[in-house]
């Protein structure tokens, strides 16, 4: 599932690595998502999230709704939103007006695409005269190679792979239940990654806050049914 | 730290591995707690708490008032609150009129007296019409022979002290600061081996809900400060 809304969401910006809050309509979504999954009676095994607080805040409203606490969790960097790069913090509208409303969708939603980059990896931005941090101890572990300037969908879904590979799929072929809470970017990249969606296709493919997402898989991690809720 | 207040604190209930949630009080002390953390600006690499709710959203709620969400977790059944075997559900005044103050006073303070026994494992209590889970699937990867009837704080540090050497320790000795949010019970058996006291002194020692207390240890991990705060 995507996290609830965000308070940059809610205010048009590009949010990318930047750790905003839920906003008070994502905090309720998060909730709903919960109240929804609690209903279905899935019993998770294993939970992952991002290192961003819209995410994380999203995931432990959802287990405390479906009173699921005590799964264990990881949190990763790998499942961080696509890093937007110089865009983050700025307004779409403002972009557009900028850029044109034909480059920014393609810089939202082509696959493979970059958007303009850092200058390095700044510490912080500031928006409307409040500072926020860029980059902070929590990715003192990624090499600095590793570390984005700005992600396209592809970039981002090479990097969310080692982890999907490497911690998820063992726990889905022993046959649990796992369950994502990650970013729009981000799920749509596991999306095309699981539905084999071509890059071309993956352009019209929206993901909407709060709204979970239920696979089914088979053996062979073929998707046998697919349910929004 | 010990869980904020939970709602069988405040009724005055044996509390044990019933899964009951903080108060409307417990999440204000777990709140003011993740507040005082922050004001020591401590920056935590790692955090580790019970399968058990109450103990799970009090660490939450600090991870969020430090702003600190993002650090990893681990949830244990060996950090849960002694098992109090028969006694879990039944009101401490009750328990007193029942089998004495002096009885009671042993099972709750001493150090090396089991509680009355559960027979075998029940899987859920009844208290006041509200019908409780006993042992549930979290604990299905537990052997039969390690899931307690009833634990003296003994057979409760006894349980701890693999997860504390295997996993806590590494962290301490990597000088990492560690978060661990845990119970009434299992804080004390945790200050026990920490500070060394004795079998007998640890009988007048008592954990608030809700107030952290800082360790800083040395590299051969002894107590160089202790701060309540």
């Amino acid at each position: 599932m995507r996290h609830g809304q965000s308070e940059w969401n809610a205010k048009n910006l590009f949010n990318g690595w930047i750790d905003t809050d839920l906003s008070d309509a994502g905090v309720t979504q998060a909730h709903q998502a919960g109240s929804l999954l609690a209903e279905t009676q899935i019993q998770f095994d294993f939970a992952a999230t991002s290192l961003l607080k819209r995410a994380i805040k999203t995931l432990h409203i959802m287990l405390e709704e479906t009173n699921q606490l005590y799964v264990p969790e990881q949190k990763t960097w790998r499942l961080n939103e696509r890093h937007y790069g110089a865009l983050q913090g700025v307004n779409r509208d403002d972009a557009r007006a900028k850029w044109g409303e034909a480059q920014v969708h393609e810089w939202r939603r082509a696959y493979d695409v970059l958007p303009p980059q850092t200058q390095g990896h700044p510490t912080s931005i500031t928006v409307d005269g409040k500072t926020y941090p860029a980059f902070d101890r929590r990715y003192d572990d990624i090499p600095e190679t590793e570390l984005p300037h700005g992600e396209s969908l592809k970039v981002a879904l090479a990097r969310i792979l080692p982890f999907y590979e490497s911690v998820i799929v063992p726990h889905l072929q022993a046959g649990e239940n796992v369950l994502i809470v990650a970013h729009g970017s981000t799920v749509r990249a596991l999306t095309k990654h699981i539905e084999h969606i071509s890059d071309a296709d993956i352009m019209h493919l929206e993901i909407a806050n709060g709204e979970p997402i239920i696979y089914d898989l088979d053996d062979q991690l073929v998707v046998t049914d697919k349910q929004v809720i």
